[in-house]
């Protein structure tokens, strides 16, 4: 099952992806749906983000190649995590599958793609184990955790390193049920491959994240965990068009512009 | 003008607190509201966090006291930031006014509150100046940043040291006009004074912040920003009351309890 998340008559509205066809629900996953018998196309979509979380969850260093490739880049240390430490990121980040990324006017040349594996609460989750965990998730969708490095070294936070407007794209849409199947993120800057890596080759997994979170906090349903990234990015520059594909879930697609600020 | 926020009728409801009376309205602060006629006493209600922000911002060091006082809990380095670099708490933490601040089961000692100002953005802000910022602020509140400093000092993130369950008190309501004459920022446990600082003595100020984070970042309404503590705090036991008071602005007070793992 695939949900899209769309404007639909000026209302956020969530439908039933089916080939090219979107079943349109009142309702939504979370608190429960029923189809309205209206359908539309895919291609005809105003998408939004899937879900715009309560609270929005990122695993920061969670892949070996990257903790260690990335020592250069970030200055960051290099040693493996001994537990699921959670960060998190900013929802006023998120854009949808096919919205403008942005370059920020000072942004240096290291302005570099993350792709992300993500996983989204279904219920609420306290205190479940490791192998409860999972059945607390909805589905899976994709996230591009864009990040500029100069001031990812150079600030004390990741607030414009990695939250910037339009930092986060996140889509195109939740799948229930994808092939995880020697699953691969592949990442492709104007359709040239540039990153790959298994999906599922991570330090904690999604049950181990959950299951430890949810020893001191509460996952509501809407909630996304960013599963982190594998390898050493490279640089976008605005006019690239950026894809991260997880294979047996989908594509996520943007293109890459420069700010005009004498409009923003 | 005073804005409450709490349950009436099963759904989140917002009202103004005038002395003992609260006059519900229509809508909401943000986007436009209607006096609803109807009235209820400020003892009858069920108060709820007066905003649940989109996206949730908290200063870190933010007072000289507080950064080199805190060098030896935390391990932080005790020089001062040169720019106004704001970090993030989860939503998942927040409790309203009055509802109590559970200690984790493995908390150790140094369990403390943090006494904070709060501003709430009430209209969109990107690329501010530092003069027009507080033009986009609805009003003030006041934030308790709960803090367990065994984990602060432990874990690569803040996200069970300053965000578990109950952390983040928020409330009692958004002032739009407090009184910031010789503005004081006053902690209590049990009704000691533990802890007294000038409240405008910050390093950066919230147009700084406001000015500094919308040259990256838009600010919508209802997003929180929490400012920082000054102080070395104490610790908490369950069985205490802690009240951040405000002068000109109010009192938020919460009861600390122990987790009863068997129950939650």
């Amino acid at each position: 099952m695939k949900w899209a998340r769309f404007q639909h008559n000026g209302q956020p509205t969530y439908g039933l992806v089916e080939g090219d066809a979107v079943k349109i629900v009142s309702g939504d996953p979370f608190g429960g749906y029923a189809l309205s018998g209206e359908e539309l196309r895919w291609d005809d979509l105003e998408l939004l983000v899937p879900v715009v979380p309560g609270t929005f969850y990122a695993a920061g260093a969670n892949y070996t190649d990257h903790i260690v490739g990335m020592r250069k880049q970030t200055g960051a240390d290099p040693t493996p995590p001994s537990r699921a430490h959670i960060g998190y990121r900013a929802n006023s980040a998120l854009i949808p599958h096919g919205a403008a990324i942005v370059k920020p006017a000072d942004a240096g040349e290291q302005f570099q793609y993350e792709g992300e594996l993500v996983a989204v609460i279904g219920k609420r989750a306290r205190h479940v184990s490791k192998a409860d965990a999972l059945g607390h998730v909805l589905g899976w969708t994709i996230g591009n955790d864009i990040s500029e490095r100069t001031w990812q070294r150079a600030d004390s936070t990741l607030w414009r390193a990695k939250n910037s407007d339009t930092f986060k794209p996140m889509g195109p849409y939740i799948d229930t049920d994808p092939d995880f199947t020697d699953m691969q993120t592949i990442v492709r800057i104007d359709g040239q491959e540039v990153d790959r890596f298994a999906t599922l080759n991570m330090l904690f997994d999604a049950a181990t994240f959950i299951s430890d979170m949810s020893q001191y906090i509460t996952l509501h349903p809407g909630d996304v965990i960013w599963l982190g990234t594998d390898g050493v990015p490279s640089n976008m520059r605005p006019g690239n068009r950026v894809e991260v594909e997880i294979t047996g879930l989908g594509v996520l697609s943007n293109p890459v512009v420069a700010e005009d600020r004498a409009s923003s």
